[in-house]
């Protein structure tokens, strides 16, 4: 099972993610690529972490909001969204290569996460974004409108799933604003544990539901973030599942 | 003699530069990278442009400024900017390459280009940049700054000149807000024809003036800036001066 | 009946609208606030002409969104909306009351002015930013969300009818994207004579339907603007209909 | 003697201040109004605390930064450095006057601070922008240029001392990039009381050095903000020294 986070979150002054805490503990490193969040210092230091970690890098790509953290849908053409994609894939690539990795897939941010996770519009945008800039690794929720439009285009999906979200019976997450949303600390390591041993999780009805996935979201920011990810991985040890980048 | 014009000048709604005609003129393309000007669709729509008229792609790089354009000098930290000019180096890589050409120079922008043309950190920090970025040629004026010590770090530098700026005795620049800085269209051919004949322009003060350029920037703002570019174009083919992209 | 415009829509560098040339026309001025177009400069030049002009100066407010030129929609949650509107208010009336005049009214613009007008949510959200900085006068669509709530929470609303845009028969615009939409330069006038003088339009179905307006919107960027404006204006003052700003 | 602030330097999602507690402290806030730090929402909450604490509000008006935090100097042409500040404390009076207070004084932030400082140009432009929005107080380091032209313009200078930053014999701030700049807790502390009693700092030298403050700063951000400056007011309240907002 491979581990996940987003990481290099702040902007100039501002910091959110520890960066170096969580790279010691994650598998694949999702990099903030400047829209929603990532100076390019920023882009520079993390990417050099992460090669000298052997942690696996994926652009975080966002709408370019960063007075919203790209947590706000926003109406891109998706001619604009496609090279809006491209283009931070390409501004990240060029740190990651200069540490002698590269950006190995790539992964939708917040509402951009979410849109192209069900409109086919953005979704195929998103796509197109990433062909144009030649990734050909997808990191979406299994099942989303992403997840197939990608397939069908020909790329590789790694499908994704998260510790510290409730599900719904049938495979979907608990909207964020509902009750129950979000796991406590002890739920979150079993979750993570369920889905890494048996692909399952307790949705937020009590039934088992099926989620395939080959990574686990840890969230990088909030004061515990370190904390949970790192037990999480402790968790996975002690059940004997290597934790290591998808294939 | 290489004819260069700064391209993709816009932002969203606002044109700045008739793209397609100065891609009809010029042999390079400086093209916006998005700090001072540039969406990523216009980056993308530029670069295919430039690639199917084989006009070569170098990336004009600036401070993080839309709102003065890049004319602003900033004082950014050198880690900063080596950083930000890496950044939208491989931000533009993504769609020259997508356009099955590439980078193949980096030109600073506005006020960079003056400050990295005497502060010798700031033009460190672009040459770590570019290098950073994998690109080994800059575009800037001989005897400068940045050309003495972008030499001295290995790149290649293409010396330019300016087909309608007036020029000192010493070789410099006439400051932009003295008077007579800014030659007349006739003037500018002239000037052009003069650079790329004999390497020499007449300066303000009369006086004849060795510039040393294997290019020659034309301007790709103002009413005039296409009528310009193409008589000075069509000059230099009456004299049988060759315009091709620097070697 | 008033005729207003969008003015000051340029950034920096850039330049959209014709300001001073509009402002011999128009007796409104949505002046641009910065978040969709607009710097500094630009507000208190144009605020200095309109007031000199003695056109009348509204806010023009929009989302943050200077690469979309305010033309996406955005997810922005209200309680942020409203002060992104109290914002842009306060900004524009610092130079309006220093040119001897003030912020007399507030329209939305693009997105914003379209989702206003049937999203209840964002709709009170514009309206709290508007009560926020203690204005007291809306210009927008008659019948709309926003209209609706507006006046229901003791706004004055100003009817606003576009000169160069087809309505359906229900007297609702043609969405921009449709064949038709757009109007050209003898029915952009004719329309705003039939306007003014009946308060009706041609609807594109060619049935005669009843559009309330206290103003007509004439459109400030595109080519032909100025022209367009101009002679709608001398057409208004050939049926002697005054054109002078709401009351 | 009063005690200044700066609050609302977050933006977004990125929060730097402890606003809540610093607003029990300190007698006098400058908020962020948005160039550097503060989004709207976040100038909302912060004039609403300050107003209903009895906090004086202050316009902390910045060079256009996000990415730099408002530290890196910029050639920005007097004309738009006026506009920019009035247009911030514009946007800033809208949610005081919303909150029943108003924008009492004027701070620049950060490198705008130290240029406005030595650079008559800059200083002039502050002081038209500070004019421009009709604010009468300007609160600065007694002796600088800003200080010397903004008494000549006829403002209200009020002179402003820090608690935590060494001092040169001749009275001016050690740069905070040579060593010993920063003082610790206990300095800090005990610099404060001399300054509020008897209007003298001990320098980086051991001299006693006199520094006319009628307001001592203490910082906002940095883990130990709170408590500094807490203790700064208690060690005032244990001298007798009455902490309240500049006359």
């Amino acid at each position: 099972m491979d581990l996940n986070a987003d990481l290099g979150e702040g902007f100039g002054r501002w910091v959110l993610t520890d960066d170096v805490a969580l790279l010691s503990i994650v598998t694949s490193a999702n990099v903030a690529c400047g829209f929603h969040a990532g100076d390019p210092a920023t882009l520079r230091r993390v990417t050099a972490l992460a090669a000298a970690d052997g942690v696996r890098i994926g652009a975080q790509v966002s709408y370019r909001d960063l007075a919203g953290f790209g947590r706000r849908e926003i109406e891109v053409p998706p001619e604009e969204l496609a090279a809006e994609v491209a283009y931070q894939i390409g501004a990240l690539r060029v740190f990651a290569q200069a540490a002698g990795s590269d950006v190995a897939y790539v992964k939708p941010h917040g509402a951009l996460y979410h849109r192209a996770g069900r409109d086919p519009v953005q979704a195929a945008a998103v796509i197109e974004g990433v062909q144009l800039a030649g990734v050909d690794t997808l990191l979406t929720q299994r099942g989303s409108t992403l997840d197939l439009l990608a397939t069908e285009a020909g790329l590789r999906v790694v499908g994704e799933a998260f510790a510290d979200r409730a599900y719904l019976p049938d495979g979907h997450l608990v909207p964020r604003d509902l009750p129950g949303a979000l796991l406590g600390l002890s739920e979150a390591v079993a979750q993570a544990v369920s889905l890494a041993a048996d692909g399952v999780v307790t949705a937020i009805d009590g039934t088992l539901t099926t989620v395939a996935a080959e990574t686990i979201c840890v969230h990088g920011d909030g004061p515990d973030a370190v904390a949970v990810a790192a037990l999480i991985r402790a968790a996975l040890f002690e059940r004997d599942i290597n934790v290591e980048a998808f294939s």
